[in-house]
């Protein structure tokens, strides 16, 4: 039985925590950490079984019992906290991204490898039974080899503009999965980015300096193209698409939704509309990359999603943002 | 060049003349007959470059250069007409039903038989896009042995009263198109059907003695079960789906639409609604019966839809409606 | 926290062990009992949490803490346990059926009501997302007054022979559930039968006195009309759809699948195939159906399947039997 | 009865020449022309009643009783026939492109408007059923603001090599339909365009200065993003969709298949594949563009495809072209 600690009891910290209690049978959340716990936090941990909660995740660090951690906690301290916990020798699973600066990654790449523990980054959607459909299509070798790899990622509503603002931009906040995405599908690297972006659903996101909505062209390095378009608003919910297309055919996914309902009236044949947000949508994803971490600790196996996976999305990433500002491609190893 | 004949120029007959005028190239339509044709259904004929316009059906039976005749008067001349057709030598081309008695139908299939002309009976949902994709899955053995027909046949507006005191009932004005259908898609007989019925749409409907929404178990020869169900008012539009259930699988067919547009919003992800109604529905099937007629013909063939194909279907749809009287399953073997 | 006790280690009962152990946060099963339970069930029981396991399901009905039990033993035991544990005054969920024999079904809703327990009956599939989003469909008003209810039903295999002898016949053990989702769904009670079936999966079957496929009519006391077509062997997986068709509109579900994947090549565009079979398809239903028994236990409120829920479906059931075997509609009043 | 010649007996003058005959009731094909017009043509032209059959366009123009030309001869003579089409007072049709070489465009529409002729170019896509519903959608405000247009248009096989040669390039050849779909759907005018483009279907059209897979990247003076991809070859045939995502929901269209079959067996749930290419996916199309371009003559009102709409896709191909040649963004005003 594995023990864990979790650092950052927000909301991804909670949903990782019922993960471990409901789904892994082989982990156990010893132990939780965040230094603005509220009391019914508390309530909620102890409901959970959770045997210690502190406000400082070094007690965390100090439990010789507790053999892995989950860094749940606000983005500008996840480099730092992986760091420590990579000295003590605890294996990491990391939310992403790791860190918006490339020293900060590469230094905790470092430590990580130094120390020899195991280290996740966070990216749920490679284990989503949609993406996962597509990444096992294009494996299988039925739609040949890629040519054309699509991203469709729109959100249900924009996140606050206090948000916005520490966000690092939509292309590290958001599109980010989306790099990973096509790098885990295309089964290659992006060497050049060309982003394009507007201003169109909230003017205060614009004067925050960010753009909501973008499309981004991407070249490959075995030759494929892909292209990703991203809106913070989509008045229909949360879309959620990818195709990849190939020298023998097509592989798509589309959006779930919450029944398979059809209703026919004189106004028209309207099916459901997609489910809400990443918590209802990917709730089964975030179980799975969980498991396989703690699977890959147990059985002393590769993670499924490595510090270079977690680095590589952040470099294409930081090519968008460029890209926009310049209004030119950028090849990543301008970036590197 | 086929030389055809139209006998009524009503909705069909109109519709059959453009047909061959547009899409037959190996036939002309020469002339048309109606005792109640109006002035600007003369106009269209012209436009259409019909040389004949006559009130009386016989001028077009005495025509020696007129091969084929095209029957879409009232359903109460079809025999009579068929008849004296056959017995001038002239092709038959029927609409349905030939006659809702059983004398008159043998009448005309001994008739035609004698004279040997070609006798084609208008079901032209076999010629259906659809309809015909079912066909050809079902005989290319990809599901293996029919086990289970379905229909689902609603209209998207019940006809004028006075119409249905007419029609002879739901089962030998409507369903008769499923009970050909299902012969058509089952490649097998009923033996026996078993209707319920009901008044859910229009109570005057009732009055007239006849239902508006209906339920029709079948059993064929070879041992497959069948069902069709009907209404007569669906207010989502024309509802027209078949579905074959077998050893190895099923085919099943869904309504056309006039685009395949989805409109998603806040309210929902929008289809279109069925193609409104027959016309709109199986354009294309009317024409490749009258195609399929004038080949059987010119190459002389056999036609693809009987004077047994026109017959059998009566048989079950009054069948049918004697199950409903009496509450009880009939054999076919009971009204022949 | 409500102390439970599980009756039967079979499937259906580890089914909701798990599912009290993972989703009911207000449950625990304390006890598990079954007279041939095996090691590895044991084991399983342990890694559950649970303290006690039996052989003799009457150490559950006399330890006075476990407030409820869960009757998922075999099926000719259902009566006779439930009729105890009332006795005892133990809340009881009863697996589907309650019994064959409606004497023994009276017999145990007899005492239900004497002794003042709850008692829910396990029809999951009124839990289900999909048949739930019908559900609420027809009781939103937006298709109207329901005219047609259908329910496809067929099993990805045929059960295994020496299952088929005992099962009281397809109608009281695969239909049952059917006739318990028109109920459910059309808001009515039914009061006409008529069933057709044949021998055409597999003749063991016929041999053991039953059919494979068949075709059930039912007449509802509110005027509508229905048709459930089952099989017990669909190729393509376990197909379980619903439509209910009404003055205003329809509403539909169709199957669930594993993935959104639509792959398109030379062959055609596919699809995935439905989920594989019931623990599949409906494990969120039976996570449900424990949620709300255990709910209406703590709040003192109807549960949301009845035992007159339970009695309907085999009055149904006993009804179609004796129509197939009669060949003749049957009135549930002849059966009552 | 307007009277029509056909300048060019390819394939697409055959085209419009059998929508003039069967669909467009106020108008007759008097005279084609071909200086390569084979003797099997001829036959075909005498079938659909031409009178007229000419090497020379020539004879054409000087034919006072045909009051409108269809200019479907090979691209380099587009415009150079349109201009004395436009000189002797012919109404003119004119497939796309114009011209390849913007001077020669211009060259034509100022002909047109000294000469006061009706001129409309051949971009059918337009009256396409389902992106007249895309387009329509929009214009009805149901989707509000557009924000992103997408297009994806991938041919069933690539052209032989000796046509890529002389075609113009992708962009000019294939992209041109997209290029004015964009601007039809989004209402608005592009300003920037960025391409990224590879060899990857066949080495041939590399060496022949080619690419046959490409990413366009657009900006649209209303401020919306638009992207479209192409490949010469998906090998489950054209494909051919449109999305417009905006600030209240979005619009999407599919393909046209054959028929709504679904074939369900243990491989999969397999629909058809899309209609093999633009003859049988754009016959509606290409006769409703005819139609519309008679009704204008004969209404004397604006036609439905002006000369500016055959020259605005030509200067988005052009800065298409530009942009994967210098490997940046493009602004139109840089080509014109």
């Amino acid at each position: 039985m594995l023990k864990v600690g979790i650092i950052g009891a927000g909301r991804i910290g909670k949903v990782h925590t019922e993960s471990i209690t409901k789904y892994v049978p082989n982990a156990i959340v010893k132990a939780i950490a965040d230094p603005f716990i509220k009391d019914e936090t508390k309530e909620w941990a102890k409901s959970m079984g959770i045997q210690n909660i502190y406000k400082d995740y070094k007690e965390i660090l100090n439990d010789p019992e507790i053999q892995a951690v989950l860094v749940c906690s606000s983005t500008d301290t996840h480099s730092q906290i992986s760091i420590e916990a990579a000295e003590v020798g605890k294996h990491i699973f990391c939310e992403k991204p790791i860190d918006h600066d490339l020293d900060r990654i590469r230094k905790v790449l470092d430590t990580v490898e130094k120390s020899g523990v195991k280290f996740q980054v966070g990216f749920n959607r490679r284990f989503d039974h949609n993406f996962k459909a597509v990444k096992e299509a294009v494996e299988s070798g039925k739609i040949g080899e890629p040519h054309i790899i699509k991203i469709t990622s729109r959100d249900p509503e924009a996140p606050p503009i206090d948000y916005v603002k520490v966000s690092g931009g939509i292309f590290l906040d958001m599109t980010i999965h989306d790099f990973d995405m096509v790098r885990y599908l295309s089964g290659s690297e992006v060497e050049e980015v060309y982003a394009v972006g507007n201003v169109l659903v909230n003017p205060e996101i614009g004067k925050a300096g960010d753009v909501d909505t973008a499309i981004v062209t991407l070249k490959f390095a075995n030759g494929a193209l892909g292209v990703i378009d991203n809106s913070r608003r989509a008045a229909y919910g949360y879309d959620q698409r990818a195709e990849v297309f190939g020298s023998k055919g097509a592989v798509a996914v589309t959006n779930d939704t919450n029944s398979t309902a059809v209703i026919s009236t004189e106004e028209g044949v309207t099916h459901e509309k997609p489910l809400y947000f990443f918590l209802e949508r990917y709730m089964q994803s975030f179980a799975d990359e969980i498991k396989q971490f703690v699977d890959a600790i147990v059985n002393d196996t590769e993670v499924p999603v490595t510090g270079i996976d977690g680095l590589k999305p952040i470099l294409i990433g930081l090519a968008a943002k460029k890209s926009l500002e310049e209004g030119r491609p950028i090849k990543i190893s301008e970036i590197e």
